[in-house]
């Protein structure tokens, strides 16, 4: 992770960790679990909506959906952390694999998945 | 967000988007569901894993893994673009939330849920 | 679980992890992240479907989705037994506590979560 | 679905649901959805526990986690009911296919994951 925002907080979530000698939990096996946990909330707020209503959520609503979504990136950077990863190198190497497995010239307007592209 | 990383992975991802004019397939709800199916993902390179193993995992698998994060994380700006959220500062906001939520001298050592500890 | 159909399920999936001798891993935290995973699995074939899509899928991804849904109920009834629980009793007492939560005259139409309902 | 226990369960949920006219949000999309917001409950019950405490939960929490397997099971049952699926008839076709993925002999004490068997 270079020298940015998402290692501020990986700094910030270590010290907030080891203060409350929290990392005897945070197994990454335990913190994959949370992290999902996060995702179902996540979703709860967005079970009943349509696709339309999805776009304009009350400022409450927001604020609560960007809580939930701030828990998910907690979780991910404390995984990260955890399992040594650099996740925005990650992040690069699967934006690379995703422009050569999607060219633009054969997925234009169609969001099939990879694997049914070649059936 | 600020110009920094994140930002340049979301100009990246919006970039990637709007090429394959894929902006029709990321409402919010679907990106919701992406970003969920991305976790699953994740769960089943962890779920028949004790918490040991899954602090040392083989390089190919660490690699693995680390390509699931980064979908979780490509998703998690995407919706943050989508629904014009500043991801960073929600985080932020989050981490002082718990740090009221939990103090250091009452949880030390205890990881139950906030809702636990009032019972 | 009464006698039928689950409970056939049940006794089948028994003696499948009992001759691999797989009861070793089918800990109730690991089956609840094999369980959750399988959901991810569902979710990845709807992701990109707008609802009236997901309503009507073609053959063989009906058939596709009926095997995720199919994983999902055989880690349901595995974990129903790891745990000793009666699922089909938790269903029936948690279909009352609907019918009390949510009265015909007041959600009529209206599929706003519980907790948003006393706001 | 034959005549027994999750065909009673099926018939309830959709007097439930038609009564409170909820079945223009039972789409499957968001049906797959609520499914998987409830196994995130499900898994938050998990996340912090060690496999062992996993398997000896306190009275009260078992009670919680009973009704959200129940909340899982009831989606479920719903969602084979709007997709015209055989629930049960997809766990029997699935338990076939996973006894010759996983030949007793071949995977005995051993829980990869299919595809790694074959690397």
């Amino acid at each position: 992770m270079t020298e940015d925002s998402l290692e501020l907080l990986n700094q910030r979530l270590l010290t907030f960790a080891q203060a409350r000698d929290w990392e005897q939990f945070h197994s990454p096996k335990n913190l994959v679990m949370a992290l999902a946990g996060e995702c179902g909330e996540l979703l709860e707020h967005f079970q009943w909506l349509n696709e339309e209503q999805s776009a304009s959520l009350a400022p409450e609503k927001k604020r609560e959906v960007a809580l939930e979504m701030a828990d998910i990136l907690i979780y991910l950077v404390r995984l990260s952390q955890r399992l040594g990863l650099d996740l925005l190198a990650a992040a690069d190497e699967k934006i690379g694999i995703n422009e050569r497995r999607y060219p633009v010239e054969k997925v234009r307007g169609d969001a099939r998945r990879a694997d049914e592209y070649d059936r």
